[in-house]
């Protein structure tokens, strides 16, 4: 098996999935080739009812997310999106079909996702944050539950942060944890927050596991809130809610974005509901981790081939900048790392 | 499109296919990284008709076999031989829907097998020695023809070298003329001579390619005759062969076996026709290039878990030692580079 960390190298173990995590390890993959991505295993067995990159470009999944971006080949991405067109095979994606051949091989999703970085040959791993297949549970205030990790992460939850859960609650793999005890740098990704994030960061051990570990440890805050689910967010809220659901208070470190939007994205945006994640200075001076603000943004123009909306197929759209974000992580990790000297 | 070949390591380009060409790339990746396997593309399209390996352990195709060589995991093996169980998909071996996904994704089986090297992170390159889809075809003395890899594989030639074209004739590719001009070192690997590298060396521009480079060109020859092909052929036949069908004298270095296997060894693979390949130290050293004998046996007693036969399931067979065989070729190699200075 396929060993997450050896020496030399900044050891990063990176916890998310979906579009933020697919581009920050993209651009994290070239400061070092020692990265462990922790992924959930919420919902990702099948080829239903999984989060969607938003430009459609991105296979469905947070595994074959993370195996495309560290993957030394573009061309990974087209292979995992290709769909058999004739015969038996019509309508099967191909990434779909490596995942159930692995799944089948070895006896477990969580099994076959473990070999398929070492059958791949890609920059580092894709680790399952638990071997147990897990599902995502929100309880409401009435104590009525909805279930599946897609259905939760485009949930309104009203006014009250949600109480999650996972059934069965699963248990920190061996593997993911030997990662974020042996990191010198865990990165909490930027992502949807109760939909990819939640699920890895509530499987039991998760907690202690950051909360034991002596690596830096640091989140990289979102840059847009979500209506229903992070309204009126700011930095310090969203990394509250990281550590609420870690169950610890173990961040060193947050990386935020400090770069407004122009004026016509921040319109469109706010027509659904969303809106810049806001911060302040004095609250977040005031933390037990230290902030970090960069200008995070990408100016790229977005672009989606295969959508057949002529607005979607071309678009700006607010996101990071891979290598921004992968700068500012490294230069909080140096200054950490002097200040524990 | 990954390179062959990158500075400071000894490029090394084997053409071949097969058993022979496994065994041989599995030990020399170990001396070097920059490996070119250079595969013939005759009859290798499809799932049927192609030549299996005798263990029946690994897939079939000289593609497939050269891509598990040159992975960095043994489970690539058991990926491509995986079959299906049940739905839609059963029966269908993962290393076929691989190989067709990419064929469909890119155009052409010859592109899909360039982009699978890249897509599986391997070590080295397998690149076609042709982008041509070509058939092979023998034309006997009554000039009546036969047409297949896998029947002539297994034809009895009867007294006279076979007539071998390709149909359509098929053009070198410029990655392989690349790998050929650019190699340090040539191999030629052992393996069935007209059914693995006939069609791989009679492809138009192969032997001028091998007359020009200024690579070491080095033919690690067979163990065995097998019967109605190489009855009685001695080291220098073998390799007179290799010469004729690239059709130029081109061998700097022969490498051969200079032990005899076990009597009992020797009398079952005698009553198949099989007999073990003679050399006569004067005819060797009369030649245009340089014979380097050496104890080249493997002892290891091979199974296959897969044969329903319990003694094909477990027997001794007359095969190379990989890390003897890669050993005696870095040796040469040496000789043949000191000599040149």
């Amino acid at each position: 098996m396929k060993d997450p960390f050896s020496p030399d190298e900044v050891k990063i173990a990176v916890i998310g999935g979906g579009t933020g995590s697919f581009t920050l390890l993209t651009a994290l993959k070239t400061h070092t080739s020692r990265i462990a991505a922790l992924v959930n295993m919420a919902d990702d067995g099948g080829s239903t009812g999984q989060l969607r990159d938003e430009l459609g470009v991105l296979p469905p999944g947070d595994v074959r997310q993370c195996l495309v971006a560290l993957s030394n080949t573009p061309k990974l991405r087209d292979l995992f999106n290709y769909r058999f067109e004739e015969g038996s095979l019509e309508g099967h994606a191909f990434g779909n079909l490596f995942l159930t051949a692995l799944e089948k091989m070895t006896g477990s999703f969580a099994d076959g996702v473990e070999l398929a970085s070492e059958v791949l040959g890609i920059t580092g791993v894709v680790e399952p944050m638990t071997h147990t297949p897990v599902t995502l549970i929100w309880t409401d205030k009435n104590g009525q539950e909805m279930r599946g990790e897609w259905q939760i992460a485009n949930a309104d939850f009203g006014d009250e942060p949600p109480a999650l859960t996972l059934d069965p609650a699963g248990e920190i793999s061996s593997r993911a944890a030997k990662a974020i005890e042996m990191a010198d740098l865990v990165v909490i990704a930027p992502g949807n927050l109760y939909g990819s994030l939640a699920p890895a960061l509530i499987v039991s051990g998760v907690g202690e596991a950051l909360q034991k570990s002596k690596a830096v440890k640091l989140y990289v805050c979102n840059l847009m809130t979500k209506p229903g689910q992070t309204d009126g967010f700011t930095v310090n809220d969203f990394a509250a809610e990281i550590e609420r659901l870690a169950g610890s208070e173990f961040l060193d470190a947050v990386i935020y974005n400090t770069e407004a939007p122009s004026p016509e994205l921040m319109d469109r945006y706010g027509k659904e509901g969303e809106a810049s994640v806001g911060f302040d200075d004095r609250t977040l001076s005031s933390q037990h981790y230290r902030a970090y603000g960069a200008n995070l943004l990408s100016n790229k123009i977005w672009q989606n081939p295969n959508s057949s909306d002529p607005i979607a197929s071309h678009r700006t759209l607010i996101r990071h900048n891979p290598h921004a974000v992968a700068r500012a992580i490294m230069k909080a990790y140096k200054t950490e790392v002097r200040s524990r000297e």
